[in-house]
C-alpha cells in the first residue's frame, strides 16, 4: 500500500521533490500539489502527472487521502504549515531552515510532539554518497578519533538579490547545510567564531548580507572545525569535507560530469565540477525521500528529526552574533534569548 | 502521445530496460513483457507494474497496441524476433550481438529494410558520459587528428560456464562492445591481429573460449588501436579508453561509488570502482532508451543502426580467425565467407 | 670566485645544509663547521669533506677566510651569533625562528642593519615548487583577487619531549612556517583567533605545549585564512595549501615517492606521501641556499629578510595569547609588550 | 678510495653523466673527459671541474689512473670503445644501444667476457622510482601473476632529422627503452607484431624512419604486452606503464613539476608533465650511476649487463621485420641472421 503524499510549494526545490517522488521513490504516491501561485501548481501537476493541484495549501493539508505533507514553500510559512499538518495528523517533510526564529521553531516542534507525527528536515547532504562514506569512516574507527573537521562549501554564483533579502542571510540559508554536516559528522558544537564580509557583490552588502565567511567551531567532544563559504566559485559548485583523526583522514573531492582528462599543449585538465546543487546532490534528494517514505511506512523514526532542524538555526544565530561582536560565542548564550 | 513498447526477455538486461522504461524514459509506455519462462515474465510485470505479460513473444509482437519491440532474449532468438517484428511493422531495439552469423544478420537487416522500420542496436556505451566526451574531443578538433586508440576493458569476474558456452566467445560477447567503441570513435577498421589465451579459469578453455585477449587494430584512416580484455579484474570493472592525437590526448578514468580518499598508516586509497556494468553503465542504458524512444517518436534515424550491429560481429570473426591462424586478418577476408 | 661559508650547528638541519652546500649550490665553498659538540662538528666535516671544524663558533665567525655564516644552532643562540657575525662583517643565513622574544630579535636586526650585512631567514617552504606556483597564480592574476587561504600542515609524528620543551611551542616551532606561508602568499595579517589542545600525547601537555591547533587569520587586505596543525598524521607529512580568489582557486597536493597506483581486491591506492620535511622539502632547502649564495655574490637583496623572520614570531605570540584568552588578538596588541 | 672514471662523449647525455658523477655519486671521481670535438671536451671539463680533457678517447682509455670508462659517444663508436676498454682492463658503462648489429655486439661482449671486466648498459629507466615500484609489485606478489603489460611512451617532439638518420630508427633509438622495460618487468619475449607509420612529419618518412608505432608482444611466460610510441605528444613527455595480474594492477602516472591544481572558469587543470627525459629521468640517471660505481667498487655484478643490452637490439630488429612483412615475428627468427 503506497504512502500518499501532498506537496506544498512548486518552486525549484518543490519541483525537484515532485520529480523524485514520481519516478524514483518506491511506495510513494504524490496525490496533489499546492502553491499559492496556482499556475505553478498547475504546471508542476502537468509536468509530473500529479492528479490534483490547488492554490490553497490548507485545503491540501486537510485532504483525507493524504498521509504525509512535503513542505517546500517559502521559509516564513514553514512553521504554520508544520503546525497545521501536525494537527491534521499528517507526517511532515520540511525543507531547511524550519524558520529563522527559535521561539517559532519551538512552537512548531511542540505541535509535532503533541500530535505524535513524524517530522523530517530536508538536510539532503547527509544522504550523499561522499558524506555517508565519511560518516562510515568515523563510525567504523577507520580514521580513529576525530581531531579536526574542514568544510569548504562554495556556490557557483550568488542568488538573486530579491532572494538574498528574504533568505535569512548566508549563515541561515547556505552555511546551515554545513552546520548540519558538522553535527552529522562530529556531534554538537559548543562555541563558534565567525568572520564574514562582502567580497563578491556590493549589492549583497547593501541587502544586509555577506557573501564570504570563514567560521571556527569548537565541538563538545573537543574537536576543532572550520567552515568556509563563498557565494561565487567561478569554476562551479565546490563541496569538500575532510575529517582528520588519530588513525587517518577521510577527504571528499568534487564530482565532475565525466572522468575524462584532456591533455593538450596548454595543460592537463578536466571539465568543471557538477555545476550546482541540483546536479551535485540529485541522488541525495532521491535518497532522503526514499528514507522518509520508508520510515513513515514502517513506523521507524525519520533519519533527520526536528531537533536536527533546530540546532543549525541556533548555530546560524551564534555565528551572526560572533561576526557582529568579533568574539567567540557559545551556543548556550543564544538559547532563550531574542536573536 | 506516448510510444507503446513491448519487451521480449525478462532476464538481467531485460529487467534493466524494464526499470529504465518505466521510470526514466519520457514518452515511453511499457505495455507488456514476454518471456518463454512465464514466471520471469510475471515477476518482471509485477516488479515494474507492466500491465500485461505472456510466455509467447510472437503474441506480444502481434499486439496491435504496441509500436516498438525491445529484444533482450538470448542471442540465438534475436534474428527471428527482428524479422517477425519488422514484418509486423514494429520498430525494434535489439541487444548486442544481433547474431553470431553474418548471413543470419543480413537476412534480419534485409527484413528491417524491407519493412521500413527502425532498428537500434544496444551498444549502450556510446551513451556514457565519458565516451561521449571522447567523441566530442575528437569531433571538435580538441585533440587534433587521432593517431592511436587504447582500450582497456576488464570484467570483475567471468560469467558462469553455462553462459560462456552459448556466449559466442569473449570476442563476440565482451570485446564486441570495444569493437563498437573503436568504430564509434575512430571509424572503420581494416585489419586486426589478436592474441588470446586462458589465464583465469581452465574451465573457460575447456568450454572452447578464452578469458584474456589483446588485439591490435589498423583503422582505414591509418590510425592504430589496441584493445585489451580480461574476464577478471579483482578490483572490479575496469573501463578505460584513450585517444591520442596530433593536438593532445583524451583519457577516461573509472568511476567510483564516492569521491572520498582515505589516508591511513598503510596507504592513501579510494574504494573500488563501480563493480560491474549495471552500476557503471546504468545512465547509458537510460540514455540509449531515451534516444530510441525520441528517435522513433520524432521519425529521426535511430542513433545506432543495423550496420552498427553487423560490423562488430564481423570484427569478432576476424579477431577469432587472427587468433587461430596467428596472423593479421583483414576484415574483407571475412565478408562473404562462412566463419 | 666562490663564496666561502662557515656553518654553525651540525645537527639534523645543519647537516642538511652541509649536504646541499657541498653538492648542489654553485659558487658555494663550505670552509668550516662549528658545533659545541666537537664530535658532531668532526663527523659532519668528514661526511661532507669540509676542510675545517671547531667546537668554537666564535672562532669560526672570526675566520678571515669566511664570507658568510650559516646558523643552524639551537634557537637560544641565534641572536648572539647573528650579532657576532654582523659585527664581523659576515653575511648571515639563519634558521627559523630567529628567537622567541621580540626585543632580542630587534637587537639582532639592529646589529645587522648597522653592519650593512645581509641576513636571510630559513623559511625554505617559499622555495618549494608548489608554493612558488601558488605565488605565481596569485601574482599573475590567474585566480583573481584572493579571498581566502586554507593551510593544512601536519607532521608524521611529534618531536621528542626534550625538544618540545625548548621548541618555544607548536606555534613558534611548527606553525611559524605556516605564518610565513600566509604572509608570503597574501601579505600581512591584522588579527588572529586560535584554538589549541593536546590530542596526541599527554606528555606534550605536561611539557606546557599543544599538539593540535586551528587558527583563523584576518589579513590586512580583507582576506580570511585558516591554518591547521597536527603533530601526528599517521599517513605522514601532510602539506597542503589552497588560495581561493575571484577568478579561481589554486590548490596544492602532497608529493608521493612514486606515481604508481595499485588496484587490488581491497582498494585503489598509492604509497604514503613523502614522510617528512627532509624528503618533502629537500629541493626547497637546495633552492633557498642557491638563492642566498647568488644574492650575496651579486649584491642583490636576499629573498627572505630579517623582518620576514620577525613577523612570524609576532604572529606566534599573538596566537598563543589568543589561545590563552579565547578571543581574537590583533598583532598590534603584541608589539612593544612582553609576551 | 674513490673509483676513478673517464668519460667518452661530451654531448647531451655525456654532460648529464658528468653532472651526476661530480655532484651526486658517492665514491666516484671523474678524472677526464674525451670528445673528438675538443671544444666540447674542454667545455664539459670546465663546467663540471673535470681535471683533464682530450680529443682522443683512446688516450683516455689508456690512462693508468682510470678504473672505469663511461661511453656516451655516438652509437657507431660504442663497440670499438668497449673492446678497447675491455682490453685495457677497464670496467665499462655504455649508453644504449650498444650497436645496431648483433654480430658487432657479440664481438664486443666477447671482449668483455674475455677481459673479465664489468659492462653496464645505460637503461636508466629501470632505476626510476615508478618502474622500481612496478617491479616490486610484481616481485612481492602484490598483483599476483602478471597477465598483461601496457606501455605508452611518447616524446614531446621529434629529434632533428640529422639525428633521425643515424639513430637506427624509432625502434632502435626510442622503443628500445620500452623493450628493456618489458623484459625488466615480465621477462623474455617470444614473438612480436608491429605497426608503424609516419603521422607527425613527412621528413621522418623521407629519412626512412617512422614516428608512430604500436607493437604487440607475446612473452615466454604467456603474458601479452603492447607498446605504443609517438615522437610527438604536444603536452610533453608521456611515460606510463601498467602491469595487470591475477591479483590486481599496478599503473604509473606522469610526474608534473608541481602538485598544484588550478580551477578557473574554464577547467580544473595541472601544469604539463615534466617536459623530457632530462627532467623526467634525472634521478634515474643518478641512481644507475650510483649503482654502477657501487657494483664496481664492491665487486658485485652490475645491475644491467651485456645481454640486457643485446636483447633489446634483437627485439628492435624483430619489430622492424614484423612491420616490413606485416606478420608476427619470433625473436628466434632473427638470431644468427643478417638484419
Amino acid at each position: 500500500m503506497p504512502l500518499n503524499l501532498g506537496l506544498i510549494g512548486a518552486g525549484r526545490v518543490g519541483r525537484l521533490h515532485a520529480n523524485t517522488l514520481t519516478t524514483r521513490v518506491p511506495g510513494a504516491k504524490l496525490l496533489a500539489v499546492a502553491d499559492i501561485f496556482e499556475a505553478a501548481a498547475k504546471s508542476a501537476a502537468e509536468d509530473y502527472r500529479i492528479p490534483d493541484h490547488t492554490a490553497d495549501p490548507t485545503e491540501l493539508i486537510a485532504s483525507a487521502d493524504i498521509d504525509a505533507i512535503v513542505i517546500c514553500s517559502s521559509t516564513d510559512t514553514h512553521c504554520r504549515f508544520i503546525i497545521e499538518a501536525a494537527r491534521a495528523g499528517k507526517h511532515i517533510f520540511c525543507e531547511k531552515p524550519i524558520a529563522f526564529d527559535l521561539a517559532e521553531i519551538d512552537e512548531a516542534l511542540a505541535a509535532v510532539a503533541e500530535a505524535g507525527v513524524q517530522l523530517q528536515i530536508g538536510f539532503n547532504r547527509r544522504f550523499d554518497a561522499n558524506h555517508a562514506r565519511l560518516k562510515q569512516a568515523i563510525a567504523s574507527g577507520e580514521i580513529g578519533e576525530p581531531h579536526t573537521l574542514t568544510i569548504i562549501s562554495r556556490d557557483p554564483s550568488p542568488p538573486p538579490i530579491d532572494y538574498v533579502k528574504v533568505s535569512g542571510g548566508l549563515m541561515m540559508d547556505m552555511m546551515i547545510h554545513d552546520f548540519d554536516m558538522a553535527r552529522f559528522l562530529l556531534g554538537e558544537v559548543e562555541e563558534m567564531y565567525a568572520l564574514g564580509d562582502v567580497k563578491i557583490d556590493p549589492a549583497i552588502g547593501e541587502a544586509g548580507d555577506i557573501d564570504t565567511a570563514k567560521v571556527m567551531l569548537r565541538f563538545e567532544n573537543g574537536a576543532f572545525g572550520s567552515i568556509e563559504n563563498s557565494r561565487q566559485a567561478v569554476y562551479g559548485y565546490d563541496q569538500r569535507v575532510e575529517v582528520f583523526g588519530s588513525e587517518g583522514a577521510a577527504t571528499t573531492g568534487n564530482w565532475h560530469p565525466n572522468a575524462v582528462t584532456i591533455s593538450d599543449a596548454a595543460s592537463v585538465r578536466r571539465d568543471l565540477p557538477l555545476h550546482f546543487f541540483v546536479e551535485r546532490y540529485f541522488e541525495s534528494y532521491v535518497t532522503e525521500m526514499i528514507d522518509f517514505v520508508e520510515a513513515i511506512s514502517s513506523g521507524k523514526t525519520a533519519p533527520v528529526v526536528g531537533n536536527d532542524g533546530r540546532v543549525p538555526v541556533l548555530m546560524a544565530l551564534a555565528g551572526m552574533r560572533s561576526m557582529r561582536e568579533n568574539r567567540p560565542v557559545r551556543l548556550d548564550e543564544i538559547e532563550g534569548q531574542p536573536a
